[in-house]
């Protein structure tokens, strides 16, 4: 359990590094990651190199009894560099050329800067292969960051015809895949086909999901360049990347396949305000969403199912997000813990000290623009002193598989089919349930071996195989307990409809199938009843109607309009595990009423439902609890408790942990 | 009164096409519309044609006793022609192409699109000018959709300045006639005239006026470049175009002057969301509005003055506008009704069966994704049988002519002098008036004889030459009843301002003249009051002063501003005639206070005002009742009634049919 | 006090011309500006001139005892002009080029047009040099107008590299001013600086402000090349620009330190609704806002510390705001007057007539379209007879300055670090509670010598110097009166954050320094109480935690959340002065509790806080009242009055003029 920071030393006089490092180990940091966007420093010209001040740096932060993290400065390609070689820039899909003048301005596909990439990554590999001070390496930084991910110049057309026919053999083969009958739509040769560009109306389906899958593969190709170089100087560096949190067009699943480490970066207050639905409240502007931060947190722990590092997290007040208030007190260390219980082993925090120059000078460091301990600096060293002091928790077990997949996000990002339908949203819709009754979720790839988990959330498994199918249903059969979401089954692999009703492969796993759907305004009414009683729960955005086989009705419609009376959600017993297919968006009760039977099928502990803001973690032998409310509040578990840090009231933007699991039967209530 | 259906046999395999044509046959289709896309799949590379699968097509549906209606495919030009011929294109006004990889890739005005136009259609008239099966043609498919009718490309720069010359005879003649000394726009030859681009500020009103009458005149000669090789290679065939509602670039008039045979594609769900003011009800999600169907039913109607079809309508739920909830139950088979009351003809369902690929796979047919009855089917079932058993009904015969045309629109699209100033919603709240009292309406152009209407309303009449406000005058000395909206008589025909006072050339007619105008915002007083009564009424956006001289003044403004006091609307006594003048753009209570004594003067029959969704129908000896709403009506006509299809009762989405007039003296009462 | 109007003879008949200026003479109006859109006319072919007509125009206005102001053409090239050197055109960031078509479509930088500039110009000046009625010259018209100041075609990103290599001398110290090493954004020479284009992320905050003050010194430049030309033809001929209100990316200081004269445009009723923040009330829909006006008679007025023309006041209802309302009664005429309660000389009307071609066709003019006289021409007769009463006033004397930049302007649009945070509405939290207390405000650039004002208000001083620090500390120390608002010392003049904590250089003057800062959106608490006593007051955006050294705090935080009982306002004496730091965006209460001490300290006689509507202005011996609201008010004095227009009780859009000063103790009520 471990603390670091991100520094930048170019930025300062080398007569401030000793007691930037000094004031650095005194906080208890020690990790401290440098150089991404280092390269017009490290070489102001080309071939002319200068790299002794990293060099400098690295001895000081050895010293001091702390390791580096370097990164490859590839985020940046200096201006020289840009105009020798202007091809590397990337294009809008209407041919203007992203410029130098901020970062992230190269093509992934770009041969010459790929060429470049080698170059300056064997330089420093070359370089710090024998130094004792550097730990690993980040490779590059936040792939994706300001839309990146898919550009549209002549490299990448070319690429992706190479990638189309790696991947159909014929151009046969990829019209019968696409389904390219539809509209003239087909191709004679792979050389007609292009990247999608601006047309009149929308494209096809199935060539944007196909462009989807090949610019994240560009950047999986790209990374791996850097992976096998970093690899071969030295190969007990470990590798990572960061990741940026909700980044809707990089697989981090195959990225990470080339990885040693996954890490990611964190900024609570600034996610709440530019990639949650709906105006942020006052707590999640003092202390961010827990379930916004902890779904990223398993996705990344998930990926690799291995501790994973937040890489840069939230310092203080940040440049980035439309309002910038300050978080509230405590919030940086809140967010320290609550990463470490769902599974981080290290949390470093961005950035050293405040910039005075560039485009990040409203953006917060542990340190002020004079040097001087700012908000966090407190924060940090206090969460690192408490950290350190808990021995090193097991990696997170999590007993429910929550899926989610890069096509589905791409499918259903492509056709929303109603302008509030989101997937990050439906998942967290599903998440929010789980996390509020304590449940530690991993967000795994639908392709992963499932038999280890008690309990399997599929809130939009859009996108499903004959394979896939069969793997659920062994599941199931097995005694596996899974809940499905809406939208699930209805295309192939190559998002085309498939020609059975929806969900199609599954359908006889859900003993029902899907009469009709509809995406439906806010302003029509919303709400289904139980088939058994009185109880009514309400829906958003999607509605299907079931035809139940040989399940049962759960739900059904409760409205005055054309779907009155049919069924929504669906119970199917199948050998020795139950399936619950729901038809609709739930809201936080009705997602609440599917799981908390699920969890009891499947045997897995759980407690009374959480307030909102207030989140229980089981790590090991440890529990965390961590507020992220202004609010006060008493925990009441069912056994005694020895608190490690803190005790059971718990206060605003606090944190407590108990040794041992206490989240069976733990019930909360508000103080005042 | 016939039905048929949108087919694609290319989507599905050849054994499957014999079910399909049957299960047509059994639901009484008549018509069997193809081809409108599939010019890759007839000639999948230059010169490599493959037909015989549409032989067989025509073959199958002629056994069935039904007959083919084809199209010309030259909405979706191949990749392989997009290739070769690259100068085919569209492009922006900032120059972006419109790439191939949707659909209406196309310019217009490309020599080389007409050429390969020619080549194509020439190729199938040739095959199936002595076929038995095909009834008839449709060209191309909805001209402009995607908003594809103005271009900006070389080929149309040169045409644009050949209409010019053709137009003006002479650089000079344009200049005076555009007024092009504001702001130094003067020429001094044609090939100083370009295609309206980006500027800094907004550009010439008469330059744009002039472009969109030349981009809607490109669209009719590339149009009757087909009609010809259609009429000359069988003038036996029919040949009709697709028009979709409320278009708002191409002249449907000026096209339809080639055509035999009007029709249109009527999407009631989608159309309330995408082109209707304000958010739409729970009744119009479900079944559209009655009104915005109409007044484009009456459109297409009154443009030949001809029986017209609806060549696509909606059968269940569709893929494009913002939600896509299911239609109310019944709705398919209502829109049918409603149409054939306005004076189809014939209604097609599009499309037969939902397609497995491609952009449309959330648009329902009548037959589901597997081949099995959607709701639709039952709908499209029903309403042929019933529409069959009614005699072939007289073509409408409508008393009150609405003035409508695309100058006017193109006008005041232009400089609308307010954000919500929208020429089709004003025409809406004129013609909701007259349909609210059962009245039949021609929504026709202003150059038509209108010596046949007992009403005449003119709800904009933007642009006036004195030849027009010379035959205006004559209609009303004659007898006739005029009622003009506001924004009437500012302009000449080249969209510049009249040197005298509004109405200009009719200020002689309407007895009065315009003092001033003003926009105003939602949240100022709009209120106006009888001059001789104590009744006061809303109106909205727009508000002139009016100056009565041989007129009298009806209403006056009744507002604490700057206009209180002034005249708004005045009626004067033409020798037979009346005129009124409305100076505002009247509220629904307003314009039945216009619309009432009107009809009244013309003596034209009429019922007490209608409920929201409810509508009657005069057609020959029929009057249809449908009802756009859940809820439930009863009809207390004037006598007694002998009902062909339901009853006085008329249920939610719901139809009836009497046999003989009934809207005179007819009331109209909610039922619980 | 003059006034006059703005004549197009070139749009109407020769024959009309002595009718219009006998009626313009009738009117009182005694200037005529004129051709600032004529060269197509002027000169229809290369070196093919037509200047007759206006030689006759002018003769014609100097018959009738008027006198002439004539303008440079430039504008608006004419289309054989753009044609022949296409190179003239501006270019967007992307490329996209503004083409001919409406007007402003030329580059300031463009070689070309500088010489085709001074061609035109010379041949005007040329003859006109000797006409006596011609009393002075306008260059060009509303530089910057439809955000036409920034270019990004090579003739400017060459122009850009000399202006940086001018300023910097070499490229290592551009690296170091600007701060490059962040995001390795260093250059290794001027070559590699490009205009900001379109890129991934946002730009860096220096190079974006250098190319606004390169883009504005552009400007200068160009004027200055049309000044020069004038000045040497003529010396006796007065040189004018005319400006538009609150235009942002030109800075009008400095293009009038070539000017003889400033002048700018004025539209009251368009103004509100597209550059006032919040939706305008009914009152300002029809007169506009006296403080939105009077800030920038204010800023024209101080830019030469001289009296200034209104070289364009609206007429009537114009053609460009989102709606256009008729303006109430007499507002016209009220303008007049308010403008010159500010300090202006002369306002013209514009336009004489409306005009009956191009994109002005709705904007109204002293006359109607058929020549008739237009509510203003009414309106305009009396406020001209009315003035023209009134011996010349002596210039305005404000005692108190308000200092405004564009240099901060630019910074802080660049960064507003808030969706809502605009530095003018800002700037108008301030003026607006000065000029309710009905004192004279200077709106001065920081570098004027403050020693004349016995109170200085600085609303966001955010680029400050060391120079300017010392300069305001030893204004303070001698006996000065300041208020600081927020975001003030923060940045240095290159746009880098200083490294000592803000205010920077003025920590010593103000005695405190900025712990923290945030945005807070609306819907967070934000309130502050008075440390000594329970007032509480609101603001919004902006919030800074204050520490106080010296200085003494006034207010704090009175809110739930983390800055509660932290210092937001404090006050510091300093030698024989005081400064106040308010360190938020006070509302119209806590603005009015800052400014109001200020006046009693620096015995700056004030008013009774006057009602929203109501101002009153002193110049010379005079005190204007000018009422923009439809309420009526009764003024008590503290003295008797004696009234040279009106009396005491101030109607509806009225106006009243005092012989003598009145703001010391005046006060207001509103009258039933």
């Amino acid at each position: 359990m471990r603390t670091g920071v991100c520094y930048f030393p170019e930025h300062w006089p080398r007569e401030r590094w000793e007691t930037d490092v000094e004031q650095m180990a005194e906080a208890g940091l020690e990790y401290v990651r440098m150089a991404e966007f280092s390269w017009a420093v490290l070489e102001p010209e080309r071939g002319e190199f200068d790299v002794e001040w990293l060099d400098e740096a690295i001895e000081l932060i050895g010293d001091h009894g702390m390791q580096a993290v370097l990164c490859t400065p590839t985020a940046t390609p200096p201006k020289w560099l840009v105009d020798e070689r202007p091809e590397i820039r990337q294009e809008e899909p209407d041919g203007t050329v992203r410029e130098h003048g901020s970062r992230r301005h190269y093509c992934f596909n770009s041969a010459a800067y790929r060429e470049e990439t080698e170059r300056i990554v064997t330089k420093l590999t070359e370089r710090y292969a024998d130094n004792p001070h550097v730990a690993g390496w980040q490779t590059d930084n936040e792939f994706g960051c300001h839309r990146t991910v898919r550009c549209y110049c002549d490299d990448c057309a070319a690429a992706f015809r190479e990638w189309l026919a790696e991947k159909y053999g014929s151009i046969e083969a990829l019209n019968e895949a696409w389904g390219n009958t539809f509209w003239s739509q087909r191709y004679t040769s792979f050389e007609e086909v292009d990247p999608p560009g601006p047309t009149p109306a929308e494209h096809h389906p199935s060539r944007l999901l196909d462009y989807a899958r090949f610019s994240s593969d560009s950047v999986v190709d790209y990374n791996r360049l850097q992976v096998d170089l970093l690899n071969e100087a030295n190969p007990d560096w470990f590798v990572t990347h960061n990741f940026m949190g909700r980044f809707p067009t990089l697989d981090a699943y195959a990225v990470s396949e080339d990885l040693d480490l996954v890490s990611w970066d964190s900024y609570p207050t600034g996610f709440v305000q530019d990639r949650l639905e709906g105006e942020p409240t006052s707590d999640q502007l003092r202390a961010g969403d827990p379930d916004q931060l902890g779904i990223d947190h398993d996705l990344y722990r998930a990926a690799l199912d291995r501790p994973f590092w937040v890489m840069e997290q939230q310092p203080g007040d940040v440049n980035w997000p439309p309002h910038c208030p300050q978080p509230g007190e405590g919030a940086m260390r809140l967010w320290a813990h609550h990463a470490t219980a769902h599974g981080a082993d290290a949390v470093l925090y961005f950035r050293w000290r405040r910039c005075l120059e560039g485009q990040e000078q409203y953006h917060a460091g542990l340190r002020k623009q004079d040097g001087s301990p700012d908000r966090g600096y407190h924060d940090a060293s206090q969460a690192g002193a408490e950290l350190a002091a808990i021995e090193d928790a097991d990696h997170v077990d999590a007993p429910v598989a929550l899926l989610f997949d890069y096509d589905n996000l791409w499918a259903l990002d492509e056709q929303p089919h109603a302008p509030d339908f989101d997937y990050w949203s439906l998942l967290d819709a599903f998440y929010g349930a789980l996390r509020a009754r304590g449940v530690q979720v991993d967000v795994v790839h639908p392709k992963t071996d499932l038999a280890g988990y008690d309990a399997v959330v599929a809130p939009a498994l859009h996108l499903v195989t004959d394979g896939l199918a069969n793997r659920l249903t062994d599941y199931v059969e097995t005694g596996g307990e899974l809940l499905f979401g809406p939208r699930t089954g209805v295309k192939d692999e190559y998002n085309k409809l498939r020609p059975a009703p929806q969900p199609g492969p599954l359908a006889d796993l859900v003993g029902a199938s899907v009469d009709q759907h509809e995406s439906v305004p806010a302003h029509l009414e919303t709400r289904v009843r139980r088939a058994d009683g009185d109880e009514t729960y309400g829906f958003r955005t999607w509605a299907e109607w079931l035809e139940a086989d040989a399940a049962t009705p759960l739900l059904e419609y409760d409205t005055g309009g054309v779907e009155a009376g049919r069924t929504a959600v669906v119970e199917n017993d199948v050998r020795e595990g139950t399936v619950v297919y729901c038809g609709v968006w739930p809201d936080a009760d009705l997602a609440d009423a599917l799981v908390r039977p699920l969890l009891e099928r499947a045997d897995v502990p759980y407690c009374d439902r959480l307030p909102e803001g207030l989140r229980v973690g089981e790590r090991g032998d440890y529990t965390w609890v961590t507020n992220f409310s202004s609010d006060r509040f008493g925990l009441d578990p069912d056994a005694d408790v020895e608190w490690l840090l803190g005790d059971a009231a718990v206060g605003a933007y606090d944190v407590a942990i108990a040794d041992g699991r206490i989240v069976d039967g733990l019930s909360v209530e508000r103080l005042e």
